[in-house]
């Protein structure tokens, strides 16, 4: 899918949701476990209970694999449903992935050849052959890991080794004093633009998106973390929505376990309405249409 | 499998080499593809071939992924089958995984306890918490990424953003003076100790390890890159081996594909045995005995 695409279809939904297919499968309710493929018929009833509300899916690959070949049925199957919605949709691997050139290439055989997501999900400690190979395929994307939501992205991607201003005072090279996931971000700029790659920037970092989006004005950012993980949609909205929209926010929990009972696919559309209501008015409000 | 157990295990076979698994279906011998599960049947015999020579195997999941669930049906297997050897083999599911915890958790679950594998390569972008739901299992192994073989290790890895030497002098924290590998090198020190993490080194920065083995004089190192990536078996020993060898020195194309003709387990079995030979003759010349 084109950038232009994605962005036209934010606007006619009135929504910028992605729904994270975080499908664990002693979390769904008990009685699909009759069904064949529990997880698949799950993830059918959520999907369509939403799609009218969301303009993205991401299958958390982890919790298919945690189930073996059986799982990665689920997840075939699920992407395979997913595109028989074609544009109506946005799909994305949350896998990331990321190795070695000849190995990333079959990291992106997998998710862009054998299944056909739109995007995946990509770690950038490896530099740039470990993402390159994902870029080779038009009109898909790749969405590199830059902040994340968790508490273990103070560990490496905020380290900022050295003082700025005093370096920049002495003259020394001011892109040294960056963080490091400024760093990884402004790297990427020699591999991709705007119109292949995206970045992951968690909602519990909403008040760094101003900051980041002096780095990155253009560009689609996946913030996940609004929800259960504590971010909050306002905020996200206020620093981070361009004119051309340039978010998906992720809700995972809050939408598909919205309740584990028999109408778990009924509160996930209400859940994911309520969003949509939310992030309608959002977009209004911060002109974007 | 414990490190004394590894250690063992080293010391008894002559040999710290591990086979790399990156059984490309599009590269292994023709006469295989008849088999109902090629890949499998492949590394079977493979395995077989070499069994006597290695010390530890490593599918690479890329190249099972890349053939969707078929793919990780012959990697289940390969798991299986690799366990049929018991302890005389040391398994390690080569996946550069690592998300937030619940997620990695799910991986956790899938390489550990859905399969069955020694240990798992991750990916340390998203810190501790991305890293810690692979230690909870007693005798299991992370085998962290911190400083590999490919170019892009030169794009982040090896960033070292500030003059430590001027620092020190004016009495500031040693620490920000390190290379990004180095800082997550101690870092995970407060998550897991030689017992139940390994690094990452590629083998083409064997001059490194000289400077790696003041950091850690202990750790089991994981090397790829021997051989296809260019890394030299001779430095890579006399810079890394410790007394207790300290080593998983992995070569993969050399060795599965040494012939793709119907010989190719024989060659393979060849060419195992060379390394074997030449190792067993550097762990004596380093007295790891």
């Amino acid at each position: 899918m084109t950038r232009q695409e994605l962005t036209d279809l934010i606007k006619r939904k009135g929504s910028f949701l992605c729904v994270g297919l975080d499908s664990d499968i002693t979390k769904i309710p008990k009685h699909l476990l009759d069904h064949e493929d529990p997880v698949f018929e799950f993830n059918k009833q959520i999907i369509d209970a939403t799609i009218d509300y969301a303009v993205a899916y991401k299958p958390n690959t982890a919790f298919y694999e945690s189930r073996g070949a059986k799982g990665w049925i689920s997840l075939e199957k699920t992407n395979d449903y997913l595109n028989s919605f074609g544009k109506e949709i946005f799909t994305i691997a949350d896998a990331k992935r990321g190795d070695i050139g000849n190995t990333s290439s079959q990291y992106a055989m997998a998710f862009f050849d054998h299944m056909d997501f739109d995007a995946i999900t990509v770690a950038p400690y490896m530099g740039e052959d470990s993402v390159k190979p994902f870029l080779n395929y038009e009109g898909k994307w790749v969405v590199l890991l830059a902040l994340t939501s968790n508490d273990g992205s103070n560990d490496f991607q905020t380290l900022q080794p050295q003082r700025s201003k005093f370096w920049q005072s002495m003259g020394m090279d001011k892109k040294l004093g960056k963080p490091l996931y400024e760093i990884v971000m402004r790297k990427s700029f020699e591999w991709a633009s705007q119109y292949n790659l995206m970045f992951v920037v968690g909602a519990t970092r909403a008040r760094k998106l101003e900051h980041i989006r002096t780095i990155v004005p253009y560009h689609y950012l996946l913030i996940p973390g609004v929800g259960a993980q504590g971010g909050s949609l306002r905020e996200v909205a206020k620093y981070g929505l361009t004119k051309q929209c340039g978010l998906l926010v992720n809700s995972s929990r809050n939408i598909i376990f919205a309740s584990t009972g028999e109408d778990f696919a009924k509160r996930a559309g209400e859940s994911a309405f309520s969003m949509q209501k939310e992030m309608k008015a959002l977009l209004m409000r911060y002109r974007v249409h």
